[in-house]
């Protein structure tokens, strides 16, 4: 991964009706547009059912929320990785702080994505899980204290040593994985801190979808980016 | 509900690759056909990522294979009964036993498909976990012993008896739910047997996902289920 | 069960330290000798480890918080029904609010629990799920509303009519079963208003575990007990 | 940890009926008399309910199987590492491939232990998961296949490569760490070959367990253990 130059901003739409069904495609929409004028790569997780029809209606790209780590099979009520990828996804949140999964099935699912094709970014509550967590070698791993997560209080403003010693602990096994912070960022300098703390992009749900005008929100984010450019 | 002179054949698509992205398309069209040919009830059961283009391809009734017990708000990589609904799908599965939940959770997810406007199928896998989910108030209940899913073996013939007694069980204290049976249904014989042991329909996957051309079986199917008009 | 006219007070020690080690024998010993006092039927629930200790201590039955639905064999971490009897215990918790279980294993850990030799209570926390539950056939059902466990606000004043409507419900279906209630019960007038609404019984925790001085609480309790008597 | 030129043999005793209540008593009277016969270090993992019992009567370490991940308070039915120690356990398994815990709950969990002054062993079933337990900083890791678990066909034997590089890439990440490893293993040579591999200690439960005579099946494996000293 070289792009490490060019920031993520992840705006995960968790399962808020402000980002269900039609306004799925709208907020990602916005997301896009300016992710496009500000020249900042920015990308969504929609939920399950919106994926197609998100992906088919933009150009950034569209994460899963979560899949499951099972293979093809009889897995009624599950998410398999191809499944998401048939439906247009590039990839996938693993271990979300609200979706967590057993130790074992955080490798499982790396692999099963990567298997179809998808990039993974697994979460991670801790600076010595995330480090934990980005020995299953995912394409990213995303530190969220969740305490902080749907705060307010950015966890880049409120706990900067988390970050710094999740890319410290990080770094000492894995010199690859993209790191991302999140947790309660809602404006451009918790991204910017994000960002000077180290971290090569952002997670972000409510402080976007909530947001009166998402798309004001997600330009100022995309100027802290360009700040440090 | 009136049409129990309908029987339903409700058609679980799993998470096998052979129903999964534009063949869940596919086969949701041969079903259609046959049903209307035939002049049965037929009904599908994709996963998450295909309800939507399902959904917009057919008529028949187009169900999610679980929902979660939530509600909006912020539970990343759950299944919203408000985002299933908006993506077209008719009803839900629940407590499928390949996707089993909380004792708590069968009500809850009654409660949440029924606040979205989707009809529902609880699944228990014994006659007193039949009735004790036909408590819930669900618009089907659906006996499937897990020993003979994906079995070849019907339950309508290797275990008559379960079903007997969960009809009786349930119409105990119930007396409007479907009642639905499934596992190892592969057959003409098989469905006919479910009907006349007092079923309301049967729950089929493998028999039909994995048949060489499901097309016949699901036509088989529906002479039998035409047999006993 | 004909001694539905000799209420239970079952007292779950959860895993406070005030009732953990030592504390819980000296705690079921208190319960004891207010119990026999008063000539009211009382009872113990301590954590796993205790049981054995507090069963050689104390005359009065003996319940574990749960058991899993598992039969002896490769189940490492697991509470073995047969392993609970064996240490002493009369009976066991199944499903409490804390520790939730499968809708499949309410049946399963009530087989399990009985063809061990314990008693069963199943817990619930609607009227609905009581009565699911009860389906089982466990010896007890308790309805517990998940929101007023360890409130301080006593089920049986806050909202009589989940527990009236509890035992309608379940009777029902299942005449035999005894009835408990619990959540927030922490004063003899809150036992007596539950047993005034047809519960025969109380499942009580915090109120005498966390009390100064648990038996004057427990006294408290009986005296409203005799009260009805 | 300097006692590395100690090997440790921990016996599991799962839920087996052959070590439950006072044959787990008997059990661990065995295995420490041949312990000490052989002057080999040996140490038991009775259920809980028979911790108490299994530490009074003898001097060797007595493990829980599991702990959750929780403090003092409103948990029923959960494992607390206070009762556990309490009891008078020296130590716990985490994670076993039988009671699989949340990625988050390992760090927890041994943080738990670790309070409450309980030895840890967490369980994995690949070496990087090992490797990524190592990071919670557990006394010791356990790696043991799953698909050869209770299999009679030992992970050092069938799968020595998985040892090996669980010993390259734990030691990568922390050096202090006590490594076991576990599956099938049922003779001394099994046990000689698995510290020939660089572990320093065996897990093993039927293989002891449900032998014949389960003294002789320890005295061969400490006779393994004396021919590497």
């Amino acid at each position: 991964m070289t792009e490490f130059a060019d920031p993520l901003l992840l705006i995960n739409f968790k399962t808020y009706l402000e980002s269900t069904g039609k306004r799925a495609v709208e907020l990602s929409k916005k997301v896009e547009t300016v992710g496009k004028n500000e020249g900042v790569r920015v990308a969504v997780a929609p939920q399950f059912c919106d994926i197609e029809k998100v992906a088919a209606s933009v150009d950034i790209s569209v994460y899963a929320q979560h899949i499951d780590a099972v293979s093809p099979g009889a897995y009624t009520g599950h998410v398999l990785a191809e499944s998401v990828k048939a439906a247009g996804a590039d990839g996938t949140l693993i271990n979300h702080s609200e979706r967590q999964v057993l130790l074992r099935d955080v490798e499982k699912a790396v692999e099963r994505a990567r298997s179809a094709g998808l990039m993974t970014v697994v979460c991670a509550g801790t600076s010595r899980l995330a480090a934990a967590a980005s020995l299953s070698e995912p394409d990213m791993v995303a530190i969220e204290p969740p305490e902080l997560i749907g705060s307010g209080r950015a966890v880049s403003k409120e706990n900067p040593e988390i970050v710094k010693d999740s890319v410290r602990r990080i770094r000492m096994v894995n010199p690859n994985v993209r790191i991302l912070c999140g947790a309660g960022i809602s404006t451009g300098d918790d991204v910017y801190a994000a960002l000077q703390l180290g971290s090569q992009g952002v997670l972000v749900a409510s402080g976007v979808v909530k947001a009166p005008k998402p798309e004001d929100v997600v330009a100022d984010f995309c100027k802290a980016v360009r700040k440090l450019g």
